[in-house]
C-alpha cells in the first residue's frame, strides 16, 4: 500500500503516522520526492482501512498495490477451484447450464419445466421460492413451500438444485438446497454472507446491481473468510443509463474475474437483459467469453403461453439455445 | 397503468390478455390507433407487475400513471408527517443536527463526543456500533457493547440516539436506541424492513448507493406497509462517475421527496464526500435546499487528532458549522 | 406519443393545450378517467418536443410510442442495409475483421500493419491520425500526414482504410478516406454529424462513453436526415463503475441495435477494455452475440515490443484471435 | 507519477522500461519491495501518456500524484481568477446572476425578458440561439439571427450576454458576444476548445453530462493552454440513475472545483432538474454551496403562459428567487 502525503505535511506529523502504522505491524517505507512524501507499507495491509487512511488531512491519496481479497485471489491460489455439487463438478474446464422457471408456482410446474430442461441438457434446475421485489405489494415467492416444490423435483429428476436465500434465519430452510443463491441486492448484506460462510453449502454469489468485480470478490472473501470455500461468482447485468435492456450484461466481467480469482464464473443473461429474444445471443456471447455455465430462466406457466413468450423463455427455445451453445462450447475446447 | 401493445398483437391475444387482467380485479379501456394499440388499466394497479407485463411479447411498453408507493405518497396524505423521538418532532417545520462519531469506539469517546455537540446545538447523537464494511478484514465495529455506550452517553446528556442495524436478529439489541437507522447497502434488504415494520420504532432510511428516489420510497413503503409510519428518509449520497468526492450528494432529492412523500427528510454530508472540508458547504447547502434536518461525522480521538484532521470534522469545526447552519435556516423561516 | 395530465388539470387548460397540438397538424385523443387525462397524439409526434411537453405543469408525463428515429428505425426499413466501401460489402450477412494500430506512427509501421493484418485475414485498416486526447499535453497524432501515410498503405496493400474525423473543417482531407469515423466523444457533436450527412461517404459512428442505444441511433439520424444513409454503427463500450477495465463492453447492443435498425453493428473490443489479454474473449463473444464486424488494434511499434505487450494486441496474437473468431463465425452460419 | 510493476517483472524489462523514461527527460527512482517493484517518476509527468503505461504488461498500475492540470491548477496559482466581462467580474468574492430564456424566439421576448430580469438583479442575459438537440427533428433554434436579437438586447439594456457556439466556424458571428458558452454535448469538442484558446473570449465552460471534474478541468485546460485564460466552470448536473430529475446537480462540485482550481464556478439548477419547481431550492442550495454565480432559465412565451408554467421559470418566480438568493449571498458574506 503507497500513500502519498500531501506537499505541506510536516516532520512531526509524518513521525507520528509512522509510529502509527509501525504501530500496526507495518513497515514503513519513506521516499521523500521534490513536493511529495511517498509512504510505502509492507505487510499485511488488508488490515489497514483505506478509506481512515484517505481520510487524514496530510494525506493526498492512498493506493493498494495487493488486492484487498485473499482467500478468492488467483496469485495466492492459482489453479482454478471446482466446487461439487451432488456430483457435478464446477469450475475448471467444466461447463453447465443451469435453468428453470424465475419463480416455482407449484409442484407440476417445477417438475415438468424441470423434466424438460433435463432433456435439453441442463444440469441444475433453478427455481425461486423467496423473491427480493421493489414493491411489497408484488408477489414474494412461496417461500418455504417453493423449496419443498423444488425438492419434489430435484427427487424425481436427479438434478441439484439452486434457489435464493434473503435472510439469515431462513438457513435451517434451505439444509437439503444443493446451492444457495444470494442475490443481486444482497451481494453486500455481510450478515448474511458471514453466516453463509459458515455452512459448507456451495454459494452463487450474484453480482450487485452497481458493484464492481472487487465489490463482488470482497463478497466472496466474506463467505470464505468464514470458512466456506465453496463460491460460484455469477455475472448477472449492472445498472448503466441504457433503457431499452433493463441492465446491462457485463461479458468482460468473466475473462477479467477469471483472471484476478480461482472461482467459477457463470453468467445469467436472463435477469441482464429482461427480454427472451436476447438470451439466446447473450447465452452464446457468454460461452464465448469462457463462462463456466450459463443460468437460464424457462418457462411454461399459461399467463406467459397465452400471450406467445415472454421475459423467460420457452422450452422449446431453451431447447434450442442448449444446442447452440453446445456448439460454442466445441469451438472453446478445440 | 397504460400498456401499449406492439402493432402485430392480434384480437385473440388482446381478448386473452384482457381477460386475465379483468380477472385481477381490473378495469380495461381499449383505445385502438392507427399504428398501436393502448390499454389503459383502472383500479388497484399496484398489484400488477410491471414486469411481468412488459415482458409480454405482444407488449411494447408499459408505463404506470399512478406512484407504486401510497403509504408514503403525498397524493394520499398531504400534511407532513412529523415523527417523535423522545419528545423532539422531526418533520414539517422543524429541523434537526444529527451528531457524532463514524463509530463508537469507548464509553469515555461517545460520552465527551455527545457532550460537546450537544452544546453546540446537535439534539441527536450518531455512532456506529454495528459497522458495515466492505472487507471483512475491516473494523467491523464494538457491535453490542458499542450499543451499551450509547446508551450510557445518551444517559449522561439526555439525547436521544440513532445507530445502525444490519441483521434482522439484532432487533432486540435495539430495544432501547431512539432511531434504528437502515444503512444504504441494506436499502432492499426487505426482510429487514418488513421485520422494522413490524415494530414501532422510528427507522432512519439511507437511500442506496444507486438507488433511484422511487426504489428508496417503496423501501420506505416496505416499513410502513408492515404497519410502522415513522420513517425519516436520508440522502447520503450516489455513485457516480466523479473521483474526488467519493460519492455525489444528490440535493435535489431533498425537495423532490417532499414533493413526492410527506415523510421527513435529512442530509448526511459527511459520508457523501468523504471529505471534512466539504462537510461545511454541504451542509450548509442542504440546510437551503429545505432538508429537515443534518446528519455529521464528528470525531475527537486520537489516530485523527494525531493527523491533525480527518474525514470527521472536530468538534470546534461542528461547531461553526452548526452555528453557519443556523444562520442559514433563519433565512428559509423568514 | 401520450401525454398523461395531472388530477388537478381544468377544462381550460386542456382546451388550450388540445388546440396548441392540433395547429401542430396532429390528431389528439382525449381519455378521461376517474384520476387522471390520458391525450393521445396521433400524427407525426417526431416534430413535437417532449421535454418541452415534460416541462408543462399540468403534464405529469408524457411517453413516446412511436421510436422518434425514423429513417434508421428498422420498422419503416425492414431489410438490413449494406454499406458497399470498396467493394466490400459490410452488413447483412457480411462479417469484417477491421485492424490496425491505435494511432498512426509513420508510413513503415502502418504498411507493416497493414500487411500482417490483411495476410491474418482482416479486410479493413484502421489507424488514428486525428487523436482526441483527454489532455492537451498528450500526443495529438500526425493529423493530415497520417491520413497520407494511411493511403499509402492502401494503396500497398488494397485495403480500404478507416480514420477519425475531429473537426467539420477537416472534410475534404478525409476525400480519399473510405470510411470516416466518428468517435464516442464526438457522437453528439450534431454539426459536424449533419455536414458529414451532406456528403455521401460510409460514416462508422461510434457510441458516446455514457449514451444508449436510442442517442446512438439519433445521432445516426443526424447523419441519415442530411441525405448520407452509410453509416455503421460501433459498440465501444461504456462508462460503469467498474475499475478493472476501462469502460464495459455492452454486448447486448448488438442484437438489440438490430432488432431496432437495419444499420451495420461492429465492435471495437479493444477500446473498451482497455487490455491486451481481454481482446480475444470479447471479439470471440462479440462475434458469437451476431455483430457484423470487429475492430481491433493491432501494434508492431518498438515502445511496446519493448516491454512484451500492451494494451493492442501484437500481429501474432490477431493471427489467432482472428483464426478463433472464424469458427465462432462458421457455427454462426450454420 | 508512480508506476507499479507486477511480481514477475524481469530486470531487464525494468532497465528497457527505465530507459525508455528517461530518454523522455524523467528521473526514475526505483524501489524494490517483496511483492512489487515500484517506479517513482519525477518531472514533467503530464507528458506521460498513462494509458500507455498501464497498457504495458509488466505494469500492475499507474497512479499519477500531481494532477494532469496546471494552468487551471489552485496549486501554481493560488489566488482566484477573476474574469473580466463588460465591466463586470466574475470570480472571487463577486456573485452574478445570468438569466434568460432557453431559447432566443424574438426580438420582442429576449428584450422583454432581458428587461425583467435586469430589474430583478440578474446582471448578464443568457439565450440559446445555436440549439443543441438529440433529435435533427427537433428546433434547431434561430441561429444566427438569435444573436442579433441577443445584441440587440444588450444594446436596449446594457447587459453582457452569453450564448452556445457549436461549431468552430462559427466563432466570427460570435464576435460580439460577450461570453461564449461551449455546452455539456461539446466540453470534449477538442478542436473547438483549441480555436476557442486563441481567441480572449471569456468561455462559460460547461460539465459534460457523465464526465468527472478532472475531466472538466482538463477540457479548461485546453483553452488555456492555447492561451486563453479567461474560463468559467459551469455545474449544470449529471447524469445519473434517477428519473424524477433529468440530471443530477452536483453542488459537491462546487466548493471542490473552487479548492482544485482557481477558476470561477457557476451553477445552473434550471437544466440540471429540468423542472420549474426545483429552481428556486437548488438556486438557494448552489449559493450557500458557496458558487460564483447562478445561470436561471426565465420564459415568458405564449405557450408556456398559456399552460400555467414550465420548465422554466417566470419572470415573476425568478424575482422571488433572486431575493432569496440575496439573503442566502448575505449570510455568506457575514
Amino acid at each position: 500500500m503507497i500513500a502519498v502525503l500531501k506537499p505541506g505535511a510536516t516532520k512531526e506529523q509524518i513521525d507520528n503516522l509512522t509510529a502509527w502504522l509501525e504501530g500496526r505491524g507495518l513497515s514503513v517505507h519513506l521516499s521523500v520526492g521534490e513536493f511529495h512524501t511517498i509512504i510505502g507499507l509492507i505487510g499485511d495491509t488488508s488490515q489497514v482501512d483505506t478509506e481512515l487512511l484517505e481520510g487524514l488531512d496530510m494525506v493526498e491519496s492512498v493506493k493498494r498495490i495487493s488486492e484487498p481479497f485473499k482467500s478468492a485471489n488467483r496469485k495466492f491460489h492459482p489453479d482454478d477451484t471446482v466446487v461439487e455439487v451432488a456430483g457435478l463438478k464446477i469450475g475448471g474446464k467444466n461447463f453447465h447450464m443451469i435453468a428453470g422457471p424465475c419463480s416455482v408456482e407449484s409442484e407440476e410446474q417445477i417438475t415438468a419445466i424441470a423434466e424438460s430442461v433435463r432433456i435439453s441438457g441442463a444440469t441444475i434446475l433453478r427455481g425461486g421460492a423467496f423473491k427480493p421485489r421493489t414493491s411489497p405489494y408484488d408477489f414474494q415467492g412461496l417461500r418455504a413451500e417453493g423449496i419443498e416444490f423444488l425438492l419434489e423435483a430435484k427427487k424425481r429428476t436427479g438434478m441439484p438444485i439452486v434457489t435464493e436465500i434473503m435472510n439469515v434465519n431462513h438457513i435451517p430452510i434451505f439444509e437439503e438446497v444443493d446451492i444457495i443463491q444470494v442475490g443481486a441486492r444482497n451481494m453486500q448484506n455481510f450478515e448474511l454472507l458471514k453466516e453463509l460462510g459458515t455452512t459448507q453449502k456451495p454459494i452463487l454469489l450474484k453480482r450487485g446491481l452497481a458493484n464492481n468485480m472487487q465489490e463482488l470478490l470482497m463478497s466472496a472473501e466474506y463467505i470464505m473468510a468464514s470458512g466456506n470455500h465453496n463460491v460460484i461468482l455469477c455475472e448477472r447485468g449492472i445498472r448503466t443509463f441504457e433503457t431499452y435492456t433493463r441492465n446491462t450484461l457485463d461479458l468482460s466481467a468473466v475473462p477479467m474475474l477469471k483472471e484476478l480469482s480461482h472461482l467459477p464464473v457463470v453468467v445469467d443473461p436472463s435477469h441482464a437483459c429482461g427480454i427472451a429474444r436476447l438470451v439466446e445471443p447473450m447465452a452464446m456471447a457468454a460461452a464465448a467469453a469462457g463462462a463456466h455455465g450459463l443460468m437460464i430462466e424457462v418457462h411454461n406457466d399459461p399467463v406467459n403461453a397465452l400471450c406467445d413468450g415472454a421475459q423467460s423463455v420457452t422450452p422449446e427455445q431453451f431447447d434450442e439455445i442448449a444446442g447452440k451453445v453446445r456448439k460454442i462450447r466445441k469451438v472453446m475446447e478445440q
